[in-house]
Order: C-alpha cells, then sequence, then structure tokens
C-alpha cells in the first residue's frame, strides 16, 4: 500500500491523511447526565479511546476533535492528561454535520483558523464514539477513497427496516439483504467532500446525517462501500457503555507477567503457578536474580502487558517499590489500570499461622497510595510446606496434590482479580 | 384493558394470548460454539431469562419455545431446571419462519402433534435473545393485534441504512426518519398470522425474516407499529452478552437486606452502616431478635432482594446456617445467585489481633458448600473498639472518625461485592 508510515516528523511534504473525529453529540440516547464520549471507562473517556484508536497509526497526521463549545476546555484537558498527540480541538456546530464541516475549516478556510493546518489528500471521518476502529478498515476506507473519491464502512442490518404510513401503521418492510446499515469509518479525497459541505444546504446541515449522501449529491461521488467487522459498533446506550468496558477488561487480561526472584521455594511456586495459569492466558516469566534492571523486564515494560504477579518469600514486606517505579516510568498505566498482585509464601508448617493486623493495614496504605499511580494492588497468600517438595525430603503425594490445589486456587483467584481489575478491593490479602 | 390475568388454572375457556419463542439460532454472529441463546448469565442461559419474562406474565397461556432437533434434550432441562411452567418445547425446522410455523402448529395442527394446545385468539412472536421484554410493551402489541390484526415493537435505526449498487458502490441511502427498524415482540390473531404461514411459498419461508411482511402479504393485514423502548434489544454479539451481564448484575444490586442481632455493638455498627448504605442502595434492615422465624424476614424472601449482609460479634462463628436454610427454602437462588456477605466486628481493643488459618480455611469450606446451592459467601471484617461509643464510656471525637471510616469502607467493599458479584471471590475474609 502506498501510505506513508513515517512518525509526524518525518512525513512527507504533502500530508496524506488526516482524521476528523466529530464528538459533539449530547448524548441524550443514554439517559445520562453525561456526554457518552465523556464518560469513563476503566477511568479514562471514551474519546480518548478513540483519540489513541487513530494516534497510535503513524500515517495519520492530523487528529482533528470537534466538540460542542462546553466541552472544549474538557477535551483539551483530556488531550493533556493522556498525551495525545498531533490532535487539534475544534469547536463543534450545533448538527452533526455542521460540526464536520468545522472539522474541516481547519485545513482550508482562513476565516475560521488563523493557523491553517496542512490539507491533507484524504480526510477520514470517524464517530468519537467507535473506540474499537482498528488500523486494517481505516486504510482500506483510505485507499477506496483514494480511488473512488468517497469511501465508508457497512455492516449487515441487524434488523428488518420498516416503513410506516401515516396512520402509524407497516406501509413496507425492506428486502434485508438488499440494504445495509452505512458505519464508520469513512474516507473521503478531501476537496471532494469540502467543496460538497460549502455546496450543501441549511436544510443539509441542519437534517442530515450521512456524508456518503452529500459526496453523493453534490459531487456526484458514489462512494465505494467496504464491509467492516462487527467491532465498529457505536455506542449509543448505557448497555454499550457496559459492553465497552468489558470488551476492554477483556483486551487487557491477555497476559500476565509473573516475577519471581531467584530463591528456590519461590522459584518452585513459580513454576507451578505458571503451569496453571497458563492453560488460561499468555504467561511471561521473569526471574529477578542479581540485575534488578533487568533488560527482559524492560522488554516486558515496552509490551502491552498491564498485570503482574509477584513472588515473594519475605513475609508480607512490600519489596517492590522497584517494579512500582519502573511501572510508572514505563507510562503503561497512563493509559490504562494496571494490576498488580504480591504473592507471598507462607512457608511455615504450623497449620494455626496467622496474619498480624498491622501487616494487613500496611498493605492496605501501600496499595492506597500507589492506586494514584494508575496501579492495582491486591495480596494473595499461598501456603506452602517448609519441606522442599522437589529435592531433598520426601514428601507424600498426598501433601503434592495440596501443593497443586493451592496453586490451582491461586490461579483462579489472579485470574479472577486480573479479569475484574476491582479499585474497591485493592490492598485486600486473599488466600489461596 | 381486557386481558385476563388469571393464572393458568383459573383462566377462562377461551386461551386468549400464547407467545412463541423461536430460539433455533445458531448463533454465527456470536463467534462461539454455543448458540447464544444458551449461552450463560450469572449461570443461567440466556433463553431462560426470556422464557421467565413471559412466565411471570399470568395472562400468557402458554409459551412455546421452538429449538432445533438437537437442542430440544438442552432446552427440557432447563425448563426442569429452572422450573418453568406453561412451556411447552417444540422442534424448529431449518429456517425462522420455518420454526415459527411450527410453534404454532401445536394450536391447530392434528397431523403435527396429537394433543393440541388450546387455540389462542392472539399469538406474541418474541425472539428468545431479547431477555428484558416488560409486560407494557407485550401488552400494547397484544391490545393492537387485537384491533389491527397484526402489531410489532419498532425503534429508531441507530445507523442510516443505504443500498448498494451492483458494483458495490452507493447506489442512495434512506432518509433515516422515515424508517424504523422493525423489533419484537410481535402479535398477530392467531387466525391471521395462521392463515399467511399457510399460504405463504416455500421461498417466503426460507429467505423471508419478517412476519409482519407476511401478515401483509398473505392477509392484506397492515400491521400497527408500536414504539418500543431500548431495552428490546436483541442479543446478536459477545458484546450484547456481555452488556447482558452487566445489565443483569446492575438489576440484583438495587437492594440489599442488613440482618443485624439485637447485641448493642452490632446493633450500633448495623446502624451505621445502613446510614452508609443507603446513600448508594435500598436498604432494608431486620433485627433478629427473640424469633428466629421472623415474619418480615419471610417477606424479604418473599421479595427482589439478592443480596444479604449479616452482623455478627461472635468472632468467625458461621451461625447463618439458618438464614442460608430460608434463602434456600425461600427459592430465591434458584433463578440468580444470592449474595450473603457475613460480617465480623473485630471487637478486640488489641490492634496486634490476628486472624487465625483455621478460621480461614472453615469459611472457605462453608461457602463451597453453599455456592452449590448458587449462594455466594464472602466474609468482612469491622474493627470495632471495646468501648461502648454511643453511651456509657467517653470516646474522642478521632475514634468516632476512624469508626465512621472502617463502616464507609466496609460499605465500599460490600457495594463491591455485591455488584461483582464473584464466585471466584466466595469465602475470602475482607478487611474494612
Amino acid at each position: 500500500m502506498e501510505l506513508s508510515s513515517g512518525s509526524p516528523s518525518a512525513r512527507p511534504a504533502v500530508a496524506p491523511v488526516a482524521a476528523v473525529l466529530p464528538a459533539g453529540g449530547s448524548g441524550e440516547r443514554l439517559g445520562g447526565a453525561t456526554p457518552k464520549q465523556f464518560c469513563a471507562l476503566q477511568g479514562r473517556p471514551l474519546v480518548s479511546y478513540t483519540v489513541r484508536a487513530m494516534e497510535r497509526i503513524g500515517w495519520i497526521s492530523n487528529i482533528i476533535v470537534v466538540v460542542s463549545p462546553e466541552n472544549i476546555e474538557t477535551m483539551k484537558s483530556i488531550v493533556e492528561k493522556y498525551d495525545h498527540k498531533r490532535v487539534t480541538v475544534v469547536k463543534g456546530g450545533i448538527t452533526r454535520h455542521r460540526s464536520i464541516f468545522n472539522g474541516l475549516k481547519v485545513f482550508a478556510d482562513n476565516e475560521f483558523s488563523n493557523h491553517l493546518l496542512q490539507k491533507p489528500e484524504v480526510v477520514i471521518i470517524h464517530d468519537a464514539v467507535r473506540p474499537f476502529v482498528e488500523e486494517d478498515i481505516l486504510s482500506k476506507v483510505v485507499m477506496a477513497a483514494k480511488e473512488h473519491g468517497a469511501a465508508g464502512a457497512i455492516r449487515p442490518l441487524v434488523s428488518t427496516v420498516i416503513a410506516s404510513a401515516a396512520d402509524g401503521c407497516l406501509d413496507h418492510s425492506l428486502e434485508r439483504a438488499r440494504y445495509r446499515a452505512s458505519e464508520m469509518p469513512q474516507a473521503f479525497l478531501f476537496d471532494t467532500i469540502y467543496e460538497a459541505y460549502r455546496q450543501c444546504t441549511d436544510y443539509d446541515l441542519d437534517y442530515g446525517t450521512e456524508c456518503l449522501h452529500l459526496a453523493l449529491k453534490y459531487c456526484k461521488t458514489n462512494a465505494k462501500l467496504v464491509e467492516g467487522t462487527a467491532d465498529l459498533w457505536k455506542v449509543t446506550y448505557k448497555r454499550d457503555l457496559y459492553a465497552a468496558e468489558s470488551i476492554i477488561k477483556d483486551n487487557l487480561s491477555q497476559q500476565v507477567c509473573v516475577v519471581t526472584s531467584a530463591e528456590e521455594a519461590v522459584a518452585q511456586v513459580g513454576f507451578l503457578l505458571h503451569e496453571s495459569l497458563k492453560s488460561q492466558i499468555k504467561v511471561e516469566a521473569i526471574s529477578i536474580s542479581s540485575s534488578k534492571n533487568d533488560s527482559h523486564l524492560q522488554n516486558i515494560f515496552s509490551g502491552q502487558c498491564y498485570n503482574f504477579v509477584c513472588l515473594n518469600d519475605k513475609k508480607y514486606a512490600i519489596q517492590d517499590f522497584q517494579l512500582v517505579d519502573m511501572l510508572e516510568k514505563s507510562n503503561i498505566p497512563l493509559l490504562y489500570p494496571v494490576v498488580l498482585i504480591l504473592v507471598y509464601l507462607d512457608v511455615s508448617e504450623n497449620i494455626s499461622f496467622s496474619i498480624g493486623m498491622e501487616e494487613l493495614t500496611r498493605i492496605k496504605k501501600f496499595s492506597r497510595e500507589v492506586k494514584n499511580k494508575n496501579i492495582l494492588v491486591y495480596g494473595l497468600l499461598i501456603q506452602y510446606k517448609v519441606c522442599n517438595y522437589f529435592s531433598t525430603c520426601k514428601v507424600s503425594s498426598f501433601d503434592h496434590l495440596l501443593l497443586q490445589d493451592t496453586v490451582n486456587s491461586a490461579a483462579a483467584l489472579i485470574m479472577a482479580l486480573i479479569k475484574d481489575r476491582n479499585p474497591e478491593l485493592i490492598g485486600q490479602l486473599l488466600v489461596a
């Protein structure tokens, strides 16, 4: 494909592609006070997810977010807080089409802006409330727009569409197979869509909803329709926020990093835990030995792992300040909460082992502090026989089964904590 | 309204309304092996929620669930397990229309069944994968069907609908305001829809999707269109299962019942907890005093409360067998998991209080046993000064604030446990 994948600083003289995200909706269908694009998912506003989906694509040179006047400052603070790059916040109009038109004007209209952005060849238009858009469909609509002047993602209809008569009765139903739902993203040659907006009527601007229709009506451009995947859906109702939150949690719980020290007991339980976890989730194992600044650990931090299990044999020692430091520096917790599970091995043979309240209080205090850094800390206790079970002492197969049971139970708790990411449960000590 | 609200045994000579639930879909859009109607939400298959939504309405005399041949036994076992009444399981055809037709035949076709059910005046057709249907819309479509012969719920379109040309480009887009999405439930005079199915062609049966269309084409019946609410949506994709699960959890966490003994310390903490909880959730308070078979408690059990908080001052005593017994007898845990939080007051003044491993093990063992009865038990420890804080001894306002903090923290943990209903965390002892 011909798209430049250069970083913004290295982009070619003619900026190839920009994106306009209308984010001015009032969210009345959601039934809440906060417009849906500003509702928080895992603590971060929905619109930030959509911006991030664009921002991570190097060949999109400018991202224009169009918001209603009262949300300009909110949007600017979101851009700052989550360190979004190549974003310009623009004041929207009173309808969707007027907002999109405002977004386009920053590339073309001197009256609108005294610092014009470089005009792109192709512009993507995408809803701020469709956060799960993938690079694949974006590049497909961009390439189709280059060839056809306009392109848009479509999906099969979920329901039959019907026309009603004036008396509120069925007039006719459409044959479902002949029609499609028009979704986003769409892409246009910039000159085509800008010309369409310049020519269209006030009626179009006030009551229209479909950009493809404007390109057809005013520029005789028949948009190419591109079949999209199910993840193009739009967050419209409250149930969609629930779904989006679950999908994000799902995406965050695909991988866990198990950090162990080299001590024998820890390494052994770590091995069993790894085996038990890996049937459910991708596991990276790291042994921190002599060097604490392990380069392997650095690699993990630059990856997509948001879950860490840290095995200790120091009873309730919080020796993971360094790990927390590294997590912070890695920037991982900026966009998503990171789960850090501190596993303590109870190596006493005494069944009447007990947990002191000071120790519980210490874990809770530590957890509250690092929660401010978007790191969710949980404690997990695994009982482990003093007797060395792999080598020297004789251990019954009964004991072996008991340890395996405990490790399986620990793995189940770890999976539950990772999947739930419940901020209310931080600092609790669970027992496997 | 004219609908009979009698129980099935007392229904009038002419059964007024029956329902047919097509549940034969293969769920290919879901991307999973299990058809979506059989996917479990809070442990119970989706189709059972939809059956329950019909079953609770007394004026629906028969519920016909049409499933594909390979799922007949699964469906029968669901009806048995969840004690659904007035349900007949019928073998479906290879398409949606053929399945619905089969469902209708049990009222009319001697060849199809040797024990005909009493023919209803009106039949509701509703998807098995729309679990949140309310009585209001059901009675609206039934009454409209009595008047017009046919009626169906509609919703505004979420996306613009477009027609594509043969070359895969946009042909035209429909004006969104003129069209509606046809949803379920629909209702028909039985004779009308049955006649439509008898007359329609194999092409209709194999490729059609819209019952309203058949009534129009073959019986000249223009269905009345009834605006439905957003909760009529259809579980189609995996994200819809996530949304449905969240909605069910939301519905289950509307109310909590706080059970306290009459002992002073318990009653006082119970009072503070009640105050802290009631800003977030509806709270019923019950004091179990002399009589353990409190009639108020019985009333709660016959209501819609699925969350119980039980305050104890017996350190880690599991004295709630009786409550568990009553919960079981109440039938509440049959349809939904019940959350039971055992709150222990630590009344020692000693900061170095500790929790023994045997006690933790005891709570876990108990929790595992009652989980089989669909009751999720969690432990929660609240530290409480021995000094009587309300009356006799002088307590500093600092101590007062500390207790209030602890109670607020306990309330936050209770809300988190209730909202999450996480079966993996049962038997854990959390500390407020």
